[in-house]
C-alpha cells in the first residue's frame, strides 16, 4: 500500500509511527477494473511497486483513510494518487464492502500480512472508465484478464495479502476461482 | 411490475398463469437513480404506472427473468422497457443483490405483496446516465432526491412493496430513514 | 441438487419437466458448516451423491422453492432433506445472499451448468450445531477443513457448479482461495 | 459508544485523546437481537446509557478495536462488556458487514455524528441466545420488537447516529422501515 498519501495528511510521519503502534489504522483497497456495457468485468488492473525493502510485487490500489475523510473520498484520492486525474473511477454506490481484509503485523493471524502495521483494510471493486497512467512509486500498470488476475494472484508475485483479496474480489464478482 | 416484457418470452400469457399458480417466478427489480462524480446518488426514479386494476402508483424497474436469460441482461432489458433504450444503465458488477424481495399472493406473510403471484426479486440499485423517458404503460417518470423518496415511499402512493424496496435500497446505499 | 423434494412439492414430475423447459427455477443453496465459539467456520460439509447418469460428486445442500413457501423455509427443508431433522442449521437473519448462482443448460454461460434446466440459486453459508446424517439419496456426508474442501472443490470432484460455490463461499467468510 | 474498553487497551486516556485529533478511529457496532428457531428475528437489544454530557439515550452495543484485535474479538469482547459474559452471541461468519457507518465530529457530513472523534464503525447484526443484563455504565436494557425498535430509532431516543443504524439493521433483515 503506498505511503505517498501521508504528504497531505494530518500526521507527522513520526507520529504516524507511533499511531501505528498502537492502533489499528483504518485503510480502503479498490480492485481496479475494466467492464464492458453490460457491467461484467473484462480486466483488472494490477500495479506493480517496489515495497520498502525492495521487494517487487504486483498491488492493487489503496491507502490510508484520513482524518476527517469519507470512505468515498479516501477511494478516489488513492485511485487518483495510484492511477493519474483522469481515470475516471465509478465509485461504490454503497458503503458496504465486499470484504473485510484484516492485515496483522504478525504473520498468519488471517490470510493479509503487513510487517508495518495492523491495518483494517474496506474492500471494494471500482471500475476505472478513463485513461490509466501508474504514478509516483509504482513501476508498471498491467491490464489483465479475470482469468490471468487469478493465477497472478496465486502464484506469489503479488504482495502479500493483495493476491487473496484479488481472488476474493473475483470469488465475488461471479468468476470460478 | 410491468408485464410487456412477455410479448418476446417463451411461455404463451396462458401457459405463464398456469405457472404462476404453482411455481415462485423469478423478478429483478432496479431502483434507478443518478450519481454524481463522486457516486453519491442524488436522485431515484419513479415510474408512474397504472396496475390491471386501474390503480396508480409508484413503481420501480423491474419484471420477470425469462428461460435462459441471464440476470445481468433481465436487469437491461427491464432498464430499457421501462425507461428507454438510451438510460445507459451502470449495472452491478457483482451477482450479490442487496436484498431479496419474496412477493407472495396472501397479503400479511412478508411485507412485500402481489395478488397475482408469488414472486421473488433480486433487487439492485441501478444508476442510469442518459436519457430516460417512460415507456409503454408508464405514465410519468419523477426524479426525486433520496429524501423525498423516502417520503413519497413511506405515504402509500407506491406500488404495494415497490415503497418498501425504496426504502430499503435508500438504508442501503447509507441514508438514514 | 435433490430431486426428493418434488414429492411434497405442487407440481407433478410432468408439469415441472414442462415449467423447466421455459421458465428459470428458484433454487436455494445452502454451504453447510461447523462453526467454533467464536463464530470461526472450522468444517464444511460436503453430501456425496449419484446423479441421473450416475456419475457420483460432492454438493452442498439446496434445492427448489416452492409455490408460497418462503426462503428461510426452503432453506430449512432442505437442510432437513440433506443432513436429517436434528442438524439444527442456524439460518440467515437477512435475505440477501453471499451470490447468486445461475445454472445454465448450456455449458460455459456461467460457471455454473445444469443440464436440466435453468436454476437461478440464492447462496447461503449455514451453520448446522446438531448432529447430521445423508439423508435418502445422499450416500455419504463428510466434514473438511477450510483448506481441504477447496482443494475437494478444485479437483473436480464435485458436481458441475457445487465446486465453484464452496471456493466462492469460501472467499465470501474470508478465507485464502 | 462505550469508554469502558480503555481500560485493558495499549493508549493511555491521553494518547488515545491526542490520536482521536488525528486519525479515523475504528469501530465495530453489533445490534444485538434475539431469533426465533427459523431465524428471524423477533427483539432487538436497546441499551439506555448516560453520555458524558449527561444526555440519556438508548444505543447500540459497540466500541474500539484495539491493536492487534480481530474484528470477531473486538465484536466478542463488547458483547461482553456490553451485556454480560454469558450473552453468547453468535458471532457473524463472514467479514462483509451489512454497512459502514462513519460517524464525524462534525454534524451533517454523514447522518452520523460523535463530537469526540471521527470513528469508523463496522455494523454488524448480532443474534445473543444467553442471558443478557446491562454491565457497567449501562442503566437498562431492553427488548423490544422490530416495529418498536423502528419506533424508538425515529423518535429522537436513541444516542445520534444509532437510531440510523438500527433502522439500517432493520431495513438488512428484510423489515419495512
Amino acid at each position: 500500500m503506498s505511503e505517498t498519501e501521508t504528504a497531505g495528511a494530518w500526521l507527522s510521519r513520526e507520529d504516524l509511527d507511533s499511531a501505528r503502534d498502537r492502533l489499528p489504522i483504518l485503510y480502503v483497497s479498490a480492485v481496479p477494473v475494466r467492464v464492458d456495457d453490460r457491467g461484467s468485468v473484462t480486466h483488472l488492473g494490477l500495479l506493480l511497486r517496489a515495497n520498502d525493502d525492495g521487494a517487487i510485487g504486483h498491488e492493487v490500489v489503496g491507502g490510508r483513510v484520513l482524518y476527517h475523510e469519507k470512505i468515498r473520498d479516501a477511494l478516489a484520492r488513492h485511485v487518483e494518487n495510484d492511477l493519474g486525474p483522469v481515470a475516471l473511477p465509478r465509485l461504490p454506490l454503497a458503503p458496504q464492502p465486499f470484504t473485510i481484509a484484516e492485515f496483522f503485523p504478525t504473520p498468519g493471524v488471517t490470510p493479509f500480512h503487513d510487517p508495518r502495521q495492523h491495518a483494517v483494510s474496506l474492500a471494494y471493486v471500482v471500475p476505472v472508465m478513463g485513461d490509466c497512467r501508474p504514478q509516483q512509486d509504482a513501476l508498471d500498470l498491467s491490464w489483465v484478464t479475470p482469468a490471468e488476475a487469478a493465477q497472478i494472484a496465486a502464484s506469489g508475485e503479488m504482495t502479500p495479502g493483495h493476491g487473496v483479496l484479488v481472488r476474493q474480489a473475483l470469488a465475488h464478482i461471479g468468476f470460478a476461482i
